[in-house]
């Protein structure tokens, strides 16, 4: 039910075929949802060409199958993630359109003829050429939603050499996105370099006392260069997610 | 040392009052700070207006005398953050232009004629009234940077219709930052009702579990909203610095 | 704006005083808390001498007696909790009619006259001594929500005996409310002898490897009983609210 | 040795077959066991329908045909939790009057002919879909329990329109079981909208500092909403008996 | 209620004073504790001269002054931990029979005339002097249960030769105490070098990943010598406790 | 070297084959291990009957039967812990006379003829059945080391009158082993119950916050029983070391 | 761009080829990394012998030998760490120059005719015989940078005689690297026997409260002994080159 | 008892004064620390000027006071860390020799006429002025163990071209210590530049994530720069004693 259901209410008021307690008896009952005027600048992009996103690991190649059956009747991009190259071939061998990216494990689709709308850059920047998975979901999200991308990988800060040497390479960016795993030290580097927003992503990257992620998320949260946020370990989407909204701006 | 020492460098090389291998040697030598022109872009804004930044928590007030006597000089606005309000008479008893935020427990200086910019909206959400010392450091930071800030406080999730009845008012917003305690789940809220990135300060307000901060942390990091990044517990300076450098693209 | 409002919106739309474009405009700004009528189930127990509740620990005398006179117009039953003694006095100074409860540290206000429902009975069971204030947190929350409320102290599993000679009192006792530190193995216990609900309160009390109370926690969510829920460390009033809620039924 | 062994020691004291020292020394020999009738009041529900319930995760299949086998006898319902397909299968070769339930992966048995009491509606809401199975963990136990129940899946915070749109399905629940995964939020807000008691369960749903569903906990247990009371993470089986227990009164 | 109760009932049955229902009925709500002959063997140490111990760390000089009259008109030794010089003297202004230990902070009462058992050797080991307080609480503790205690302090592992000089004295030690704090590894050394057993006591002593005691207490559960039992962080007295009760064997 | 080669170099010395100068230094280079006397108390009771202990789980089949080879002809007890079956079916074709535990997945081999010591009764108790492993682990251990054990399984604290039903059982025994899962309670209670050393065995079992038995581990570290003493989570064979090391007092 | 590409640049500012502005500009944008000459003294080892290490395990055998192709070229040593028997057997397929070494699961290059350095005696102990591929990453790490090694194995500290017994062995040893798992206090017990420096590794040999390793860790960083240095868990590689940097000096 | 005493006993069994079976039997009762000429070489460094350093944070001033009045007659350097003034005025009052040393807290004792070693360059950098007590309690450590010491503070990775700047003074450097709390990045910045090792020292300077000082220690054990070892939080002590042992090879 949307606003077209409440004007029929409203319309039904006025020509009398609807009395006032009636009327209000239907307005309570009304399910929020059906109030999605309400939050409708919200949903707005989503109906522009921004993708739906699954997260694909928790579910079977069968429950994505029919998901991505009801998404790409309404032409709209789609992402995947976190899909394993066996369920993405099985996924794939009934929905052909899907392109799979074996590198971050996801599945696309890009309705044909659609031009994503095309914003300014977004670098993503990672520590080591472990990082480069979680890095690359960022890549492909942040594509997805329209944005331009560049990458700057194996850039660690046991060699800040090899970062300050691109530094020229940053002048147009708009948002910067910072992968390491490890110590987690470079997004605290970039951040002292730029004065752009840098979004923090964590990888598990490491061993014994990196405990899964965590030494690279603490080392990010406490990170002595103010511009930066952080999202969750691996989490490249997100990271992508946030770079967009930022970059929509 | 700055281009005009390079410069200088290189006309005495034209000139011949210095040989290549002379000139090569004080390159050679050059501080990277010299150098000071590859990252410009970072320093410029510093220069126009953004204020100076000191953590006064482990620092005495004769200490912050020192440095804000230099900063003054150069006409510069100046934020101090974690003063206690003991600590803030002492040093204001000296420098009685700085002005002193109570509840953020901050010190400000803005340059008499000086104009800050005057960016976009920037919306600080606070869930309890516990959590309003950390939303107002953000808030202070915020506007000293130069944006228009405005507050929504006490609207927690346990009592979401608070947060809901407030929702038109998010229109105008660019970006939000999101302050709670306890169990953190308000930036997945506000991120799930609104398309614009949204900076999660998690507070050490609560007790038990809480871990002094860590519940909300987490509750923030593993956001089921996608547009969410987060700063440190209690890091209202670091949200608004943020927010500021997304605000001012 | 209460569903009054809405009624006049709808009679304006009949009587032709509003379009209908203008009515589903103000339908759309409508703040949530206008459609109160939706939830008014949930607040309505809150008009029926359920008290209101503040949390004293991060609030000054003053900011707790401004809330409590207005409060107190309403006739209305109030609890503040972790009121310390010095507090408590500046605040009975001023509202003489607030009852100090020194052990559970807290603030009660019973208005004249009123007389509270008496629900069925709720056990407050207590590990050791030190684990009493706590225990006596839950009494008092559950006391001014309308519950007759017994307790049973001192019966902590290293004298099991203690426990099971009072077998018999427990026929009567329609939710448990189990407070222990330590070790945390009562509720497990009591969860194992009686066929009603037990909420367990792990508390702060013990020393090393306690971790301010999780060790408990961990006891009593690790419960080989399965009839235990658990509230978070120390949180006596949370758990007076929820055996209220249960004894409501 | 139940209430007739203590019988028969009266009776033979009484007509002077046993002397009172004899008989002291019988009772105090007396395993607590044979005291059942103690705790009697405990085990009563068991005998009324109550299924009996069996960890089904560390045992083998033969060792749960042995244990099914004693219990079908006596013509008792019975829940096994935890068992993965593979095992089902070879317990149900065996004794195909069990059901199996794959997705919370449980095995229950409805003796023949016996109708379960049917108490109160209990409501399990989960926020996300992988949070399913130990939604039905608790499903299934609370109907085994006596309960009726109803769900409402797939509400998560990030859309907290489709929670609300089914507000008005809540006015008949008297318990509520929320389960989630992620941050966890879903029982704060739950709890914040209904008068009811909220049995929140964490589950294992997520990556990075989820921890394995530590971070939905601990969002749990510093819910700022006060009726919620928690179990272990993804205890769908604990929560389903509180709330059966609660429901019962 | 003890055994002479259940001897009337059972006089009254055999009497006719009472039928057997009646007696069947007072017997199931006879309380545990009325049983207490059923572990009368446990509680028969503690009439023997075992001291009564209480925990003097949240009690109120004015409740261990209460408890303390009680239990000197019994005649038994007493042993109150964790008292501080302040509180002692006031205790000691009213009970002036009470010893105090300023080091482990205990106050003593040994009554006068009895002789406490004199069992064999307990030595207690410590790492650093500033293990001493606690390592101290153990002797106390030990003494006041009858053990005949050595010590031998400031043997940490970093000077191992200190520990090896002293390996004659260890033959007619029955039961080891070792202590420490630091890395917790003595009594891993001490395990190694004794065929006794050892209970291993880690200590809050250290700063930094110390944490409390807690890298101290992983050392010592990870020991690989196989005869080292642990006890919580400072709990001199346990170890006291659990040393007298294997040396009394 | 043994204390021969000491007396050699002394007659020497006496001989005058040697002069002082030359033994000193002889004597400055002793190897320590020939000064095995100072320490032999501790390897006398191995040359008596007690059994070598090999880690198997991180040995290869291989490694373990040359081990075993060298051990079974000294004709010495030998206990292998963690042997997976396929394992232990490997060295048993090469070492038949090897024993396999399938439950503790131990191998024992006893010399034929040798008789061990019988010394007085451990009890082992545990408190679930998945428990059994370790609880078995430590039974095995202990017999091996000439201990008498018995054992009490399944009586955990949620079903308490399954222990204490067992009360009369306790008498003879001289040191408890109790082993315990989920929130690790049971120690506790028989500490709480007896007078004898306990020591206590946490387990892993269990899911969710149980964290690999870190649950079962704080709540016995807390136990509010004095006499309990804990060695590492699933630590079966280091209990029963202990416990034997007590018992041969 | 190196040294050579500056001095071209300044040659042309001599002969008047490259104005000023030209030149300022060009090394405006020079990347860092040619300016390489300032950290050429960091770099100068590298190409005299010392080896490129590989950080195996992450990589896949492909990358790995499109790695190695590049670097034997060149005619350096070079490391690869974590290599699983089957994936260097792959690469050595294609490389057979490589050695591999099972038990550190190293693979190795060295140039034929090129002879290592050979500094100073490092000595690596370890504590038990699961630590040892710990142990030997370091040693062949060592060994492959220049360093003489030898090692000491199995000298926990639970038989702390072994290791006494084989001091005089230390004498010539320039570095000690200390590998232990468990407790993790054979470094402290080192440390406290040599004046030389000690690196200290921790490993994830051992179990439950173990955890991975950070019971070793924890147990080092609190060590006693003042000399002693630590590397994360199973960091044998790093190890191994902090010792040989000290080694170099 | 030392050489002296076994060359006595030799004496003799040469001259006969002393049979063979006494000799053996007084060289086994030998303490150990008799046959200090085993590990006399550790302890040579301290009679050649090397400082005793006292642990001052648990030791009461005239605990203190009397160990430095024996220290002082042998005309040693002391060391004493952790001092508070007002206890180091306490003590000065009584030993006016020793220097107060305000912003480590470290009191020291240099002999009058002695001149320590002087050894080649230890450079002590910090990344914040925070860190600097933890700094310089380093910086005085060396120097009392007679090392030249240069520091380089405030350089934090933020703002990187600060330590860049600052390359050329590395060259004549033997080893680094880097002290940093927040994320604890700058070993590994300043171990990538250099090939010397670096001595890592984690400070608890940080709020909320910091843990005190735990995210800065697992930047550093997490470091991708293979050069870095680390020391326990705020051990600026420890660091000092390390580089020096590494200094003096």
């Amino acid at each position: 039910m949307d606003s077209e259901d409440i004007r029929k209410i409203l319309e039904n008021v006025r020509s009398g075929d609807l009395n006032i307690d009636e009327a209000l008896n239907k307005l309570r009952h009304l399910p929020f949802e059906s109030l999605g005027f309400v939050n409708i600048d919200h949903h707005r992009p989503l109906r522009q060409g921004f993708p739906e996103c699954i997260w694909g690991q928790d579910k079977t190649a069968d429950q994505i199958i029919k998901i991505l059956e009801k998404m790409i009747k309404k032409e709209q991009p789609v992402i995947v993630t976190r899909v394993v190259k066996e369920k993405a071939e099985v996924i794939r061998n009934v929905i052909s359109t899907m392109e799979y990216h074996p590198i971050p494990k996801m599945l696309t689709y890009t309705p044909r003829g659609k031009t994503l709308p095309s914003r300014g850059l977004i670098m993503v920047i990672s520590a080591g050429t472990s990082d480069i998975p979680v890095a690359e979901e960022a890549v492909i999200t942040a594509r997805m939603m329209g944005n331009k991308v560049e990458t700057l990988y194996d850039v660690g800060v046991a060699g800040i050499h090899r970062l300050v040497s691109q530094l020229e390479k940053f002048a147009k960016v708009r948002v910067f996105i910072v992968v390491a795993g490890m110590e987690g030290a470079l997004p605290s580097v970039v951040g002292g370099l730029v004065s752009k927003p840098v979004i923090a992503v964590p990888t598990s990257i490491g061993y014994g006392t990196n405990f899964g992620g965590v030494a690279a998320l603490l080392g990010m949260l406490n990170s002595c260069a103010s511009g930066v946020a952080v999202v969750n370990i691996d989490n490249g989407f997100g990271a992508g997610c946030v770079a967009s909204l930022i970059n929509s701006l």
